[in-house]
C-alpha cells in the first residue's frame, strides 16, 4: 500500500496531528510523520514533496496554523493528493489557517478538512487509498457501519433512560 | 479508468461546475453530472452515492450554495472521496458555503476546495485518480509544467515592457 | 396534544439540549428525545422525520454543531416545522453551525434560533402547537407575564439597593 | 384557516416580501400585509402583534435590514410564532440583519429564515399552519414532491445534453 | 443637573454597567439604574424612555447583548441622546450585540460605544451634559489631563527600568 | 445654538457627509464642514478639536473610512461629544471603518452610528443640542412624529393596494 | 539607490501593482516587476528571492490574492524586508488575502499593507531605502507636505462653497 | 547603528511588547521603549514621531489594541519606517485592532504583522536596518539557519520516535 505523510509546520501542532495518526495506525494504513516549516525550512518541505510519489506516498497531510502555507507549499510540489488540516491558535479561532488552507488558486487544489479536523484527514486519506485497495475499502465500511451502530447505542441508552 | 460525478445542487450552480467539467474532458477523464438536492431530491442523492462505488465511480464532486450540505450528504453515504465546491450566493460571499462545506463532523470528511473553485476540485479529482493511472499522473505533471511555463511566458514578456 | 421531537446530532450535544426538554417538560408537552446524525446515521433521521407526522408529532427541534446539517436533514424529509439549535464548538463561536442551519435554500425552510438557543427552541414549538391548544397558549401568556414580573422584581431590587 | 401577517420594517422591504405573499397566495392562505416599523411605529407594531391572535392571525412574519429589530418587538407581545426575516442592505450582506434577528434572549423566540429568504418565511408558515389543515398539509406535501420533480426533470434533461 | 438613566436588559449586564455608574458618581452626576428588558418588559422600557425628559434626564445609557434590541427600543421612544453598550456573551465575542446596537435605521441614532464600553458611556454622557454644565466640562478636562499624566507617569517609570 | 463641526477625512467622504448636512439644515442648526485628515493634515485636526469649544461648537461629526481613526482623533483633543460615521469603502463593507470608529480605549468615547449613517449622525447631534434648546426638542418631535406619520400612510397605501 | 522588486503571483494583479509602479517611477526608485507564483513557479520566486540581496535589491514588495502566500514564500528565502499586498477577488472582499499575507509565523515577518493597498507599499519601500538615502527622505517629507497641502487646498475650497 | 522605538499604547501592551525587545536585545540592536498614548497622550506621541529621525531613530514598533490608532498616529507624523502590532483585547480576538492598524488610507503606510506578533516586528526592524549593516544581515542569516536546524532537529528527533 502506498503511504501517507503527515506534515506539521511546527512540533505545536504535534497534539492535533497525533488523532490524524492513531486514525491511520488503526487502519494499518502505513504513514511517516515529519515537521516540515514551509517558512523555516522550505527547502527540506519542497524536496519532500518532489519525492514523494517516487518514494512511494499516496497522499500527504499538511498541518499549520495562522497564515497556514504548508499545504499550499507542498501541493505546489507535488501532484499528489495533499490534505490540509487548518490549526486553530490566537483569537481569530482558525479563521485565519482555513482561508489561508482552502483559497488556493487554480491550478494547485488542496482537499480541506475542518478546523483541527486531523482524524477526518487521515479518513481522506485512506478513503483516496482505498480506491485501489479493497480491503481498505471494506475497512472503511465496516467502520462507517461501526460509528452508525455507536451512534444508534447511544439513541437506544437515551430512549431507555426517557422511558 | 473509474469515473467521476460532477453533482450539483441546483441548475443554477451550473456555470460554476462547467470549469470543473471542461477539465476533466481536457484531461480525458470519463464524468457524469447530475443535479441532486441534498433536500428536494435526497432519495437520488442517497441512493447515487450508495451506488457510486459499483457504477465504476472514484470520486465524488459536489457544488452548493448557502446552507451547502449536498457535499456532506453524499459523503454521509458514501466513502469514496467527496470533494466540495462551496459556490458563493447573496451577500454572504460564500462564507456560509464554505463553512457549510468544510465544518464536516469527525467521521465523515469533505475534501473542500476554494469558494467557486471547481477547476481544482476537478484538477483534485484527477490527482486522486492518478494514484493509479501513471498516464493521467503524467498529464497533471505535464499541466503543472504548461502552467509553470504560462507565467514564466507572462513574466516575460512583463519584462520586455519595461526594458 | 401533538409531540415535539428533539434530534441532536450527537450525545455531545445533550448538555445543550437538556434545556429544551426542561421547558418542555415544564409546560407539560409530550416529547421524545432522540440522537440521529445526519452523517453517520443518515437513514434514522430520514426515516424519523418521514414518519413522525403519523407518529404524533407536530413539530422537531434539531440541535448541531460545526456543518450542522441535521435540521436541514430532517427538514428535506418532512413538512412539519422543523427547528434548528446552532451548537458553538471549536474556535468559531458557533457561526459555522448558524449560517449552516439557517441559510436553507428555497422550498425547505429551517427556523433557526439562536446559537445554543435551546429553550427558545422549546418556547417556539410551543407557541407552534399552542396555535390549536388554547390551554397551552394561556399557559405562554402566563409564563410571559411571569418572566416580566422577574424582571420587573429584580429592578425594584435593584431601586432599593440604589435609594 | 388562520390568517399570516406580513410585517416588513419599511416600504423598501418591499420587494423582498413579495416573495413571501406570492407563495403565500398560492397555497390560497389569508395574508394581510403591514409597514410597521420597530423604531419609527413602535406603538402600531405592538399593538397590531398583541391584538393579533384575537384577530384570527395564527402566524407573524417580520422583514427587516440592519438592526432589524422588527421580529423580535413583534414577538415581545404576542406568544404567537412570530417568523424573521433578515433582509441585507449595505455593505456587511446582511450579516447585521441575520444576528439582530436571530441572537434573541432566552424566553423571546424568533423562527429565522435565510438573509432575504421570504419563499421559506412563507413556506415555515405554511408548515405550521398545516398543524391544523390537514388539507393545507397536502399541498405542502405535494408542493414538495413538484418541486423533486422539477429537479429531477433538470437532471433528465442535462443526462441528455451529455448523451 | 439634568440625570443620566443607566438602563440593563438583564441584570446579568450589571458587572458591565456599574463601571458606568462608577465614572457616573466619580463625577458627581446623578443617575438612576433600571433594568428593562426591551422584550420581556417592552412597556416598562416604552414608559420609561417616554417620560424620561420630562422626569428630569437628559440622557439614557442601555446595555444589552446578543441581540441586543435595548438600546433601539428606547430611541424609538425618546429623542433625549441613547448610549448603546453592546455586551459580549456567548461565542461570537459580541460582534452580535455591536451590530445589533449600532446598525440603526436612518431616523433613530444611537450613540454606540464599544462592546462592553461602559467607562466610555459614562464619559460620553458626561461629555452631553457638560454642554450646558461648565464646571462639568471642566472636571472633564482634568480628568483627560489626570489620565494623560497617569501614562506619562507610566512611561517615565518604565524608562528608568531602562536605565 | 451651539454649533455642529462635521469632518471628513477625505473629499470622497463629501456624498456621505452630504446627508449630515442636509439634516442640520433642515434643522436650522448652524455647522461648518472641513476636510481634516488625521494622517495627512493631523494638526489641522487637533488644532480645531481643542479649540472647538471656545470656537462656539457644541458637538462634531466625523466622517472617514478603511482604519477610520479621525473620529478617535478628534476626540483625544476635545471633551466635546464626537459622533464617528465609518464609511464604507472597499471589499469590507465598512466592517474595518466600523470597528476603527467604535473600538476606542476607555476615556476617549466615540459615538458611533452606522456605517454610512450620515443622517442619523447628524440626528443624534441635534439631540444632544436640544438638551438645551426646547425649541429645537419640539423640532425633533414634530419630525419623529412626521417620520412616523409617512409610515402610516405607507401602511395605508399598502393596505388600499391589498383590498 | 538598492532596487525595489515588485513580484505579483498572477498577471491578473498587474491593476493592482501598477499603482505601486507608478509611485516609485515618481520617486525615482529603480526597480523590477515580476511575475512569480507561489504556487506555479515556486522555483522562481525562491531563486529570485534568495539572489535578491546580492542582485542589488533593497526590498521586496509581493501582491496575491486568495490564500495569498507570495509574501511569505518570498519572505522565507531571504531577511531582505518583504511587503506584503493582499488583494481582493471573489465574495470575501480579499479577508482571505489578508489573513493570508499578515499572520505570519514567528521568524519570517511580511510587512503587510491595507487591501489593495499598493501605492502604501511604495511609499513604505522608498520610507525603508530612505533611511541610507538622505535625498530620497526629503523627497517623501516634501511629498507629506504636499499631500497636506492638496488636503488644505481641498478643505479651502470647500470653505469657500459654505460661505 | 540606528534605534528602534517600540511605543505601546498602555502599560497592558508590556507582555506582549516584552517580546520585541527581548529578540532586539539579543540582536544587539539598541532600542527605546515607551507608553504613549494615540488618544491619552497624542502631543507625545507626535512630538515623539516628529523628532524620531533626528534622535537617532531608524524605524519604530507600536503595539496596540481594540480601535488601534497608535501606529497610524506615529506614522502620521514620521516618514521613519512604522511597524503596528495589532493586540488582542476583548472578544473580538484581535480583528479590531488588525483592521486599525493595516487599512490605513493612501499616503500613510503602516507596515503591520500578525495579531501579536511582537517577535515577527522586531525581526522585521532588524531586516530595515540590516540594509546598511551587513553584520547585522549576517546575523539575520544566521538566526534564520538556526530557526531552519531547530526544526530540522526536532523533524529528526521526531523521525527516531517513530522508529
Amino acid at each position: 500500500m502506498k503511504k501517507v505523510a503527515i506534515i506539521m509546520g511546527s512540533d505545536s501542532d504535534l497534539p492535533v496531528v497525533q488523532k490524524a495518526a492513531d486514525q491511520l495506525r488503526e487502519l494499518q494504513i502505513p504513514f511517516e510523520m515529519h515537521i516540515y516549516s514551509a517558512h523555516r525550512t522550505p527547502d527540506e518541505a519542497r524536496d519532500f514533496a518532489r519525492a514523494a510519489r517516487d518514494n512511494g506516498f499516496g497522499v500527504m497531510i499538511a498541518a499549520a496554523g495562522m497564515a497556514a502555507h504548508l499545504a499550499g507549499a507542498l501541493a505546489a510540489n507535488t501532484t499528489l493528493p495533499v490534505i490540509g488540516i487548518p490549526c486553530a491558535s490566537g483569537g481569530l479561532g482558525g479563521m485565519d489557517a482555513l482561508l489561508s488552507t482552502v483559497q488556493m488558486p487554480s491550478g494547485i487544489p488542496v482537499a480541506t478538512v475542518a478546523v483541527g479536523g486531523a482524524k477526518n484527514a487521515a479518513l481522506l486519506a485512506a478513503q483516496i487509498l482505498a480506491l485501489s485497495e479493497p480491503e481498505l475499502a471494506d475497512k472503511l465500511d465496516q467502520k462507517r457501519k461501526a460509528d452508525a451502530d455507536a451512534v444508534r447505542e447511544k439513541d437506544a441508552r437515551l430512549g431507555e433512560m426517557q422511558s
